[in-house]
């Protein structure tokens, strides 16, 4: 039998960014795109190049991606020809194989919000997806409020898509926007478009999690023959978000009956990045991960109550729907069981410290991490941090210099030309190297701008620790996420600092404390440890 | 036309209790049921008595509901009756009037877990509930894994839940356990269930979210003619979570075909009380409240696309699937470089600026928007800074103090008990009332411990701000996050400020900055000018 091919078009980019408080910098797209393109998407729709600084940026210097990227744009405005409209032009101009162009289908749209007769949309669809594909582009049709404008006027609907088609669009896409129509209701209208003519084969799903039914409203227009999905990672985007490709693109893999009938272009092997990939987008959100997220949520395959936990241990079939590894997530046990020990063998043995199954440390490990998230720690991404603690258990972690103490300082007042600026300054005393050591460093850059007191800090304590100091001329800190969290009944302050060196290496290292000073000191700390150790500095 | 009533059964204090991280205590489960009766579902699920002490002293001392109040528990064990099983006797000794007992549909657990025959399981199941009712209760049979059990073997599927229903059982409720199963399954299933001799009137549905189905899952069950939902407030629940009332509430209130074919105990004006209960209940769970879910989330009703801000004003319809005032949420537009004019002259008006279509101080705003943006700043949530910044543009920014210096200090060493310890210091100097004032503060909580450089920034500032210091004391910082941002070509740190007030206001402000302090002290004088404008101090 040959099995349908299902497209995944992302749209992380571009509606995704519709998300409140998300904001990408070009540098993030690039690092996104990247991703998508790992993971297996056939689509990735970068931007609207014109409408936005960093879109235009992105498009400028597009980064080389098997899969197709591709710009989104709106269909010419009445009153310019395709040639002339200059929002269509900019879209055009990003020079991109695709190009998406979003378009009224709902009458009530058409008349209210544009302002024009039914005929006059119909035309600028036209029109534009033949400039389009004039100009040698691939081109799609958004069809806006489609799902809306079927259910009020299904012949204008119907219209207006097939005016997209005849002129020559690949790809229709059925856009759910506002997100209130329901996957019963998507499956049926999607089958009655495909029988007025417009092949499955060209036909896409949009949709929103308004009702929370955007997973299954894609599977609902799937099962009626539409074959391109379209939706975000982590199901970001406007309002409560897109269709999930996160969670998606494992259903359409893993379970019944897509597995065994429909292919996408996605391997196992890359389903096994879905969890990391996931992860990488909320550090670039400065997000905490949703634990409840299907498939790559760190409680997706928590099983707290007891008589699950034991029957798991019989058999994991018993309470799990898939296999956890498949997607590259892991099973959660309560940490006193044999199965919370061997997860954390792993781990040591991915930080290159090797365990026999008996040792005592392995408990004394557990409890630490125990005791230590019970205060705010997190050790789900402070892989360097985790690593110290687990070294320090095991009477592993050598004895590089000690931080006697330390002080900083911020002012900010009047200087001599009466303007208003920040003077960081900070002092510390390490023991190294046998001797007691005192540092000073202000915090400035090469324009003389204050960079604050944790730079100040960082500064003074690699000025001098001796024998180390060398080693760390290469290392530099990337990302700095500050979060409040509960540790025991009091809200402390949680920092997450990434760190680079010159190898190319990243690591991130965590610090706890009411003082996010002190937290990010202990953080920084960690980081130097961290380097010094793999640099076999001890 | 008759409408069928479909009963709504909540599991938020049983199966939602086994979300990761959560515990109720008997005072919060208590607080819960009053808020689900208020909202009006017909069935509370309390605990499972017996199984563990919070449980078991909620329903000592039940609270009195209008819903029916429901113990959980499993049928009986073989090789005992059920009289003399006293895991059941604890469940039957909470003399609730409805129980609902849990049991084996799935012919690999009931010889993998349980390790007995099929018989025996179907016996145990028969004389549970029989014993039930003969105690004068109304049964209620879940059925675990009854969708995967009868996907291997639906005779025997069949034979066990006919078994509870033969023996009296009320409701059998097809429990999708692992939540594996897709949403046309569930309803090709729950329609053979029907067609098999279980009347839809007495079959419910209890779905979990790890493939982001479940409320799907529930409206494929009920399209098939089951008629109780089971699920819990905010999808709490093990794993992915249970099916979300939160969610099917409104869906079956509001939306078609539910809305004029079915009836539930839940009047349109309960249904107004929806995002206050979902908020109340993340309270209590001391988490952040999910912005982006369905209904009841704070962007359910963001509109951030400049285009769809443009059309909302002309008719919300255009971008909504429903009235936000109908669950009790309401409409945002934020800010944002995609905003338009539109976009910009609705936040000023629901901020009580009033601006003229043609005032020039529109376009100055969106530029003075604009470049902030470019220098870090981010508008999208912080709502309050927005309209500080146009108040200046607009020149209605009162004067009310002003900050001519601060120093803070941070130190940590070793105290008199050779502990290490930080300590940090403010001194804030402001122009208030015509005099200028110095203040002093430490940052110290009840029990001695450093709260950091920001708090005691905070604290020195609010000390002596004259007129002003009495409008403050109900003022708190709820939350505060931090990110390294792009500004210009630096990166830059970008602080986020949610504060409240007694008045149960929250409000956010932004602060940029090289330096961290300074970022978080440019956020604070926003959050303590912001309060006194909307206090009316000036």
């Amino acid at each position: 039998m040959t099995r349908d091919y299902i497209t995944l078009y992302d749209t992380t980019l571009r509606d995704g960014q519709q998300t409140q408080g998300v904001q990408f910098s070009t540098g993030e797209k690039r690092q996104i795109a990247a991703a998508l393109d790992a993971l297996g998407v056939d689509y990735i729709e970068g931007g609207w190049p014109g409408a936005n600084p960093t879109d235009s940026a992105f498009f400028e210097d597009a980064p080389k991606t098997r899969a197709r990227l591709t710009a989104f744009g709106m269909t010419k405005r009445a009153g310019f020809s395709a040639e002339n409209d200059d929002v269509l032009a900019a879209v055009l101009n990003a020079a991109t194989k695709s190009v998406c162009l979003v378009g009224k289908t709902h009458d009530f749209h058409v008349e209210t919000a544009l302002g024009i007769t039914l005929a006059e949309n119909t035309d600028n669809i036209a029109r534009s997806i033949a400039h389009v594909t004039a100009e040698g582009r691939e081109a799609l049709f958004d069809a806006e409020h489609f799902f809306d404008g079927y259910k009020t006027n299904p012949t204008y609907a119907l219209e207006a898509v097939r005016a997209a088609h005849d002129a020559g669009a690949r790809w229709i896409v059925l856009c759910d926007t506002n997100g209130g129509t329901l996957p019963a209701e998507v499956g049926r209208i999607t089958a009655e478009v495909i029988a007025a003519g417009i092949p499955g084969s060209h036909l896409g799903i949009h949709t929103h999690d308004d009702t929370e039914n955007a997973v299954a409203c894609s599977l609902a227009a799937v099962d009626a023959g539409a074959r391109q999905i379209q939706g975000t990672l982590n199901g970001l985007g406007e309002r409560c978000g897109n269709a999930n490709l996160t969670a998606l693109i494992p259903i359409l893999l893993l379970k019944e009956p897509y597995a065994s009938t429909l292919r996408t272009g996605v391997t196992p092997a890359a389903l096994q990045g879905l969890t990391r990939t996931s992860r990488m987008l909320d550090e670039i959100l400065n997000r905490v991960p949703m634990k409840q997220a299907g498939f790559v949520g760190s409680s997706a395959f928590a099983h707290k109550a007891g008589l699950h936990a034991s029957a798991i241990l019989k058999d994991p079939s018993t309470y799990e729907h898939i296999d956890p590894a498949r997607v590259g997530n892991a099973r959660i046990i309560p940490m006193s069981n044999q199965a919370g020990q061997s997860n954390l063998r792993r781990r040591l043995a991915e930080a290159g410290l090797k365990v026999s199954k008996d040792d005592p440390a392995l408990g004394q490990i557990l409890e630490e991490v125990k005791a230590r998230e019970g205060l705010g720690y997190s050790y789900d991404t402070a892989q360097a941090s985790f690593e110290l603690l687990a070294r320090a258990a095991l009477g592993q972690m050598p004895d590089l210099f000690e931080v006697k103490r330390y002080r900083v300082t911020v002012e900010r007042r009047k200087n001599k030309y009466d303007r208003m600026v920040s003077l960081s300054e900070a002092v510390v005393v390490v023991k190294v190297d046998g001797e007691k050591r005192l540092s000073v460093s202000e915090s400035m850059d090469e324009d003389g701008a204050d960079r604050g007191p944790v730079n100040a800090l960082s500064k003074a304590l690699v000025k001098d620790l001796g024998q180390y100091s060398a080693l760390l001329e290469d290392m530099r800190l990337v990302d700095f996420k500050v979060r409040i969290t509960q540790g025991g009944t009091e809200a402390v302050t949680r920092v997450i600092i990434d760190s680079e060196d010159g190898q190319g290496r990243r690591w991130s290292t965590v610090g706890v404390s009411a003082n996010i000073v002190d937290a990010s000191f202990e953080a920084l700390l960690d980081a130097i440890r961290w380097k010094l150790i793999r640099d076999g500095a001890a």
